[in-house]
């Protein structure tokens, strides 16, 4: 059994705790129940007390002596960071594809040079499971020093049984060996195979009727995804595919009308999705829906940015009362970053949330769009210690100082990993 | 003297050597001058050696026992980061005006609570030069740990003789203080004081007739700014300015265009100022002649990030034959980051610069932009050994996996202050 931790003196302890429970949405949102001199007792990997440092110095009065002391003075304290939407792992790079693009290659010399997804997914085919293990460890590692504690990560790449099983199996394997949590997701409907054009029928049979029960049966993901979007899986495909894996337990998420309105989002509201992700282009009547079913709407303010795109309308969607999560979207082609503190500046400069809402959308609310919310997601007695200091006195200059990444020190269950 | 060091095996040594004298436009802005496998001999804060690890093995073979030897393995090595425009001393903070403005506050709401440039300014001259030199310092300090080795820095929020000094005097003690070089500017011009509302003439009086030769007399600037906007200071108050401040040896630099078209960058070109800013809005002819004389185009992606702007015309700047620099901006108001790898990011995603051509202009066209390129910019013999080693084995990488910051190690003058 380690030394009990107690961190005080924090400037700003940032608890996120509520009496709402679930998804949190409007005003809910910016409650981030801040204690000022603030101070935490960690012992067993779990928070066993919060308050301020004079209370936790009268409560642990006689076993200070026995715990290793974290001074926090003129640091925030927040949650761990959760990211709730990746595509960590995967095999090759990208880079030159980067260079390409900006030299002035078209889309069309992209793909003829063997560029774009179908390039992710024949570098991901190739790689040995070791290889694509040692990437993503990397990854990993930066999601670590940024402050993210948790993250969800995709199959997707691999497109066929053996691969789309090699990616989660890495993810399985690396929520054992490495300190992140990762929560595994099913997205063999992320493209249509290069063998299956024109035949995308029959893709999806092989989706339903091989690959989920297969993931299923061996318990390699918690929730299923696919990508509905013009010229990838129709509405009718997507609901075939998420319906199929509700059926085996997994639970729905959906990328939704990311580049053209083609009714994601009111999909997502109709089969019980957990979360609704991108949404560049949700309509009205689809924010209406999600919000109605209390779907989570799951945005990537990186990505937008890395396409050029106007981000996703985070602002309307608060205020018709959806609860909003961020997210890196972490992949080699539209948003090749770790950073979450970037995308939670990213939702204030490009979507408009206030800095209480951006930290909630990247903490509670990300819990909550992965149903971990029982565990992590706000720092509230029995849950799970994963913590973050910063460099940063409070939660405002967190997001004003943009772009750069202010974490001092990351504690996950407990246990100190960053600083 | 301090021993020795010799950096080696380096994936890709970036020197940006080349034959071109000055600032670098068109292709020559992508002629990195790559050496694979390079080394790198440092000795008394210069450059000695240059060329691959293999020559440099031969050259030094009876001197490698007294060398610290660096192991750049899988390592992109560059010259320090330069950036030739911040406001980087100044008093106060002003986060919770950036929560305000989320929170729905108009621009007249926060005028009217005192926030704005003239809250900066208010809180510069209430400021003891103490308290402006450790808050100045924290911001080099992260400059420093984001790879920049050289910054421009501006007064300019005193707005009158006592403060303007006081910003410049403490970043002539940071100069010698701190391990990053500062190079000064002053620039009196660079809002209209409450007091002088209405007055401008006056205040422009003011600065020709009593600051500027202040300044020059103690030597506190080597450059001179002015903010040429509609409702600051016309193109005819800022030629007086620029043209008082030539004629006692400081050079022109011009804040141009940023707001609307109002002929900065034509004035630029015309008074042979050595860089113009911002440039959001500059015209096709103010960027012809900009071309036809030279002038530096000082170019803010973050700013316009932040400001939720279009940024500048970067990629038609270049073709037009324009050399182009990057900068931070870093400043309170509009532009709150010390991250320069942030900012060639954002050219290539925003302003469509290639990967080289963004790592030029944050390199040697930046020391172009502060007169420096004698002595920083680049990495050859007898330059100044300043020097990134980044956690990433290509220049394209350091650019596509946008919103981390790579730094690995940063050496100043030879010696290593980063990692």
């Amino acid at each position: 059994m380690s030394k009990p931790v107690w961190i005080k003196h924090a400037s700003q302890l940032v608890t996120m705790a509520s009496e709402h429970k679930g998804p949190r949405t409007k005003v809910a949102m910016s409650e981030l129940s801040i204690i000022e001199d603030g101070s935490i007792w960690l012992e067993n990997g779990v928070i066993q007390a919060i308050g301020t440092t004079e209370e936790l110095k009268k409560r642990y009065n006689n076993r200070i002596t026995e715990a290793e002391i974290i001074e926090a003075v003129g640091k925030l304290v927040t949650p761990g960071l959760i990211d709730p939407h990746t595509h960590v792992a995967y095999g090759g790079s990208r880079e030159h594809e980067f260079e390409m693009r900006l030299e002035g290659a078209t889309y069309m010399d992209i793909m003829n040079a063997g560029g774009g997804i179908h390039a992710t997914s024949r570098m991901t085919r190739e790689a040995t499971e070791e290889e694509i293990f040692d990437q993503t460890e990397k990854r990993l590692n930066s999601f670590l020093t940024h402050g993210v504690t948790t993250i969800e990560g995709k199959s997707g790449y691999g497109l066929n049984m053996e691969t789309e099983l090699k990616q989660l199996r890495v993810m399985q394997r690396l929520q054992i060996e490495h300190p992140i949590d990762i929560v595994p997701t099913f997205m063999g409907a992320h493209a249509v195979p290069v063998e299956f054009k024109g035949k995308e029928d029959q893709y999806v049979d092989l989706i339903v009727n091989e690959m989920l029960p297969q993931v299923a049966e061996e318990k390699l993901a918690q929730f299923n995804d696919v990508f509905c979007e013009v010229g990838v899986f129709t509405p009718e495909q997507s609901k075939r595919i998420l319906v199929a894996g509700r059926n085996l337990g997994l639970t729905p998420k959906i990328h939704a009308d990311e580049i053209e309105p083609y009714g994601g989002a009111e999909l997502a509201a109709e089969v019980g999705a957990i979360s609704a992700e991108h949404l560049l282009k949700a309509s009205d009547t689809g924010i209406a829906a999600m919000a109605k079913k209390g779907v989570i709407a799951c945005l990537l303010p990186a990505t937008a940015l890395y396409l050029r795109e106007t981000a996703a309308r985070g602002r309307a969607m608060i205020d018709a009362g959806v609860p909003v999560a961020i997210s890196t979207d972490c992949n080699p082609g539209s948003s090749p970053t770790t950073s979450m503190p970037l995308v939670m500046n990213l939702a204030c400069i490009s979507m408009k949330l206030t800095p209480a809402e951006s930290l909630c959308a990247a903490t509670y609310n990300a819990a909550c769009a992965i149903k971990m919310e029982d565990k992590i997601g706000s720092l509230e007695i029995g849950k799970q210690a994963d913590i973050v200091l910063w460099n940063v006195p409070n939660y405002q200059q967190l997001q004003y100082l943009f772009g750069v990444n202010h974490v001092n020190s990351v504690w996950k269950k407990g246990v100190k990993v960053v600083g």
